[in-house]
């Protein structure tokens, strides 16, 4: 058979699988943007249906007929191409190894335990939760038997959301991390400054942020014409297609700037969805490079961009005329170190650009305990605590500060917190190159936010998953991902606001 | 086989289907509750794929095989199950002579249809959009000759949505109506009221109106912890099941009373899909009777309560005490009479509930010479025009404001539209018997809202489709529907508020 007459019934399937995944993200966004909680048995169940529906298209004896014959003729594929067929090879690898009826169990599962985790939170019950996740955990690591692993069953987990990342060299990250970050940490808080919040701690109205924050995704770069912001309690993104890209944030009526900074953050993400190439799209390889890669573009916006000193110059005098009753008096200095303090809290996504990290590195170092079986579900709460008391030097006074805060184990997400803190180190490298190629802080001082979004797009959005994450950075910034600019840019802006 | 088994393995493919069922539902939604249009054909593929397999899940060798040792073994089957298997049955033959191929791109077509009629709708473009109808109409059509009908291929979608129901039922139907309904009308137009309607054509804040609009479904009887009202340009409701249901209203400005009977004609949809007795569930006829049964239920809320005198006695004061500045000052008659105003109008959706059935019986004429064959597309504008005239003695200015205001036959909806008539008979005679049994506007008049909604669930909401809708309307009031009951209704009510 023609290599065209191959890839033509390989995109058949795809488009059939896209067909599901489509549909089944629109139920996941529907559940987190009001759906009611009592109807959530019945969507578990479509979402069960459905994917035992993508799994079968994935591993089909016809599917892997098609791949195996497309690789016998590799020397006739485009380099498109052959990503393509390496791409659909590893997704086959990653179900067909693992029973359906598990899989099938195993997406039901996930469902519903992320119901119950969002009632176990709210009502402070870990307990409740506790089963679901132990079953989750139990699948976590009979599916990386199933599907193999070198040296650790979290590697697999690791490839799937950040590839060519192992537990190796995500120590060696961490370790250098830790190195360059505890020592400031431990002096800021040995300075033991306190920045006025006061005036950022009261009502701000909710129709007023809800103005602002539509007003940022598109001054930042995002097309809402394509695209719209919702609200929703655990802000996220979600691209359906190129030219349907959702995000959503949250309003906390005496915590504007919670809101401000969420949604810059998913911002950044929605931005990446919406500018991959049409190529990309035409040739089924539309996404990210990877979550890290992702991550580094929200916390661009977020952190790099939205938390700079000179974006403020430009923008502070307009959030003042927005709130004048609010922020009419405050100094655009006190403002920048209002929303710059650097403070051990509880809660990932509510800290700080320099204590989040740390963050990240609990969350890390529990998923690898989990995973060996050195640590049991029931002594996790206690074992959070530890940690938290260790890394920041505070103890959740309950398991919804606590443990219970985060959603991703719920959805069997394990192995992709580490993303958090690889997308904050590439985004440093990237930011760093930026500076080289055009003065970024000038560009920011401007006010040119377009060139940012273009630089970004011809360096990262545009290539969708056409190149690895490692392969990216190299032909964006010449070298490979290398924390020592994030850990230089957090040393740099500290010592500076804190004036160590 | 025992029956037992048979029916499990029924179950089965009937959890598949309504998994999918399920998917496609909250696609629609999200489609009309704030989707942007540019991602709209990659929702219709979507659909599309989910249509084939609720297709191949219905209509498989398996499933007919199921069906028919069942149907053998009919004597050891309980009623419910026999009804189960009947509906099946009729579900099969709805598609088994449809080829499967033209079923999956008619449903593509009308995904994008109805895409393309809100634009041209937005455009007053008919023509844009002419083309797709026509091809739906080709389908319909084509549709109705491989199911095979008696008389008319009218009948084949009439059936569908009205079980039991036939263009010669309907001819009878819509003439009796039609001699009690337009000499009324012309009443009224003689006596050449204008009736004070200023008070509500002024500004009412968004915000109140929406907090009106969730007060009011609660009042009637929705419960809101098991679904929610939204906002959507053409208001409808969703069961996606008895735990899952949503509504949607509209709101403009300076009209305050659409959204409010919007909210209450969604309100009594919503309540149906609600009280569903759990043994309807269990038995795979979560339902409504009919779609004119479903209609009787909004009908009721919207009407015969909320533009009821006596409801008003207790609700007006309430209504000016949120609005004082509008309504501080209108006594209660002016109200009554302003939204009980009989006037001929050109949107049916907002027409009066005397000339309502008007705009019905022009849908229903043209829909029936579209499928004979005796007008064609491109005449229809110039069709819709004249019968408005000729009924409602008005014209349209434009297309948007005529035969492109409803969204109907962009879904392929034909044979839907007299539902909505059936919808005011139907009720008129529930109502009917409701004040034999309970005095019905005394019990409207103390505010005993929550009785109305006991009587409804008992002799309509909780059988699902159990029964048909004769045989519901029957055993509920004693005999087959008579639009006498209605004819009455409109008669009595008007007269007094004309003084005839």
């Amino acid at each position: 058979m023609s290599k065209d007459k191959l890839l033509g019934q390989l995109y058949e399937k795809l488009d059939k699988v896209k067909g599901y995944a489509y549909a089944t993200s629109i139920m996941h966004w529907d559940s987190a943007t009001g759906a009611p909680k009592s109807g959530g048995l019945k969507r578990a169940d479509s979402i069960g249906i459905l994917s035992e529906d993508i799994y079968k298209n994935i591993v089909s004896d016809e599917v892997i007929e098609i791949v195996k014959k497309l690789k016998e003729m590799e020397s006739e594929l485009t380099t498109v191409e052959k990503i393509l067929v390496e791409d659909v090879q590893k997704n086959i690898d990653s179900y067909i190894k693992i029973p359906m009826e598990e899989y099938v169990k195993y997406s039901s599962l996930v469902a519903k335990a992320t119901l119950v985790w969002e009632d176990a939170k709210e009502k402070n019950d870990f307990e409740s939760y506790a089963p679901y996740l132990e079953e989750i955990i139990g699948y976590i690591r009979k599916f990386a038997d199933y599907r193999g692993y070198t040296d650790h069953p979290y590697n697999v987990y690791l490839d799937d959301y950040e590839p060519g990342m192992t537990v190796e060299k995500l120590d060696e990250f961490f370790a250098e991390l830790k190195e360059g970050i505890v020592p400031l940490v431990k002096k800021i808080a040995d300075k033991n400054m306190d920045f006025n919040k006061d005036f950022i701690s009261v009502p701000f109205a909710i129709e007023d942020q809800k103005a602002l924050s539509e007003e940022l995704v598109q001054y930042i770069g995002f097309d809402l014409s394509r695209g719209f912001l919702k609200e929703s309690v655990h802000p996220f993104t979600m691209g359906l297609c190129k030219d349907d890209v959702r995000l959503t944030t949250h309003y906390h009526l005496s915590n504007p700037m919670s809101s401000y900074f969420s949604t810059a953050h998913e911002g950044g993400h929605a931005i990446y969805e919406q500018n991959f190439d049409d190529s990309i799209s035409g040739a089924y390889l539309v996404d990210a490079a990877s979550m890290g890669i992702h991550e580094s573009q929200s916390r661009m916006y977020e952190n790099y961009i939205c938390r700079n000193y000179n974006y403020w110059k430009n923008n502070y005098n307009k959030l003042q005329d927005r709130f004048p009753d609010q922020l009419g008096k405050v100094d655009l200095d006190t403002f920048y170190k209002a929303i710059n303090e650097a403070k051990c809290t509880l809660i990932r996504t509510e800290s700080d650009e320099l204590t989040y990290s740390l963050h990240i590195m609990i969350r890390y170092e529990l998923e690898i305990e989990l995973l060996n079986g050195t640590l049991e579900v029931k002594d996790l709460p206690k074992a959070w605590n530890q940690k938290m008391q260790s890394y920041l030097g505070i103890v959740p006074p309950n398991d919804s500060l606590g443990v219970l805060q985060d959603t991703h184990w719920s959805n069997g997400l394990f192995g992709y917190f580490p993303s958090y803190a690889l997308g904050n180190a590439y985004a440093a490298q990237l930011y760093k190159q930026m500076d080289k190629d055009m003065d970024i802080e000038k560009v920011i001082e401007k006010d040119e936010l377009p060139k940012i979004k273009e630089w970004l797009t011809d360096n990262v959005h545009k290539y969708g998953k056409l190149m690895k994450p490692e392969e990216l950075i190299v032909k964006a910034t010449g070298e490979k991902l290398n924390p020592k600019y994030y850990i230089e840019y957090l040393n740099d802006k500290y010592s500076k606001i804190y004036d160590l």
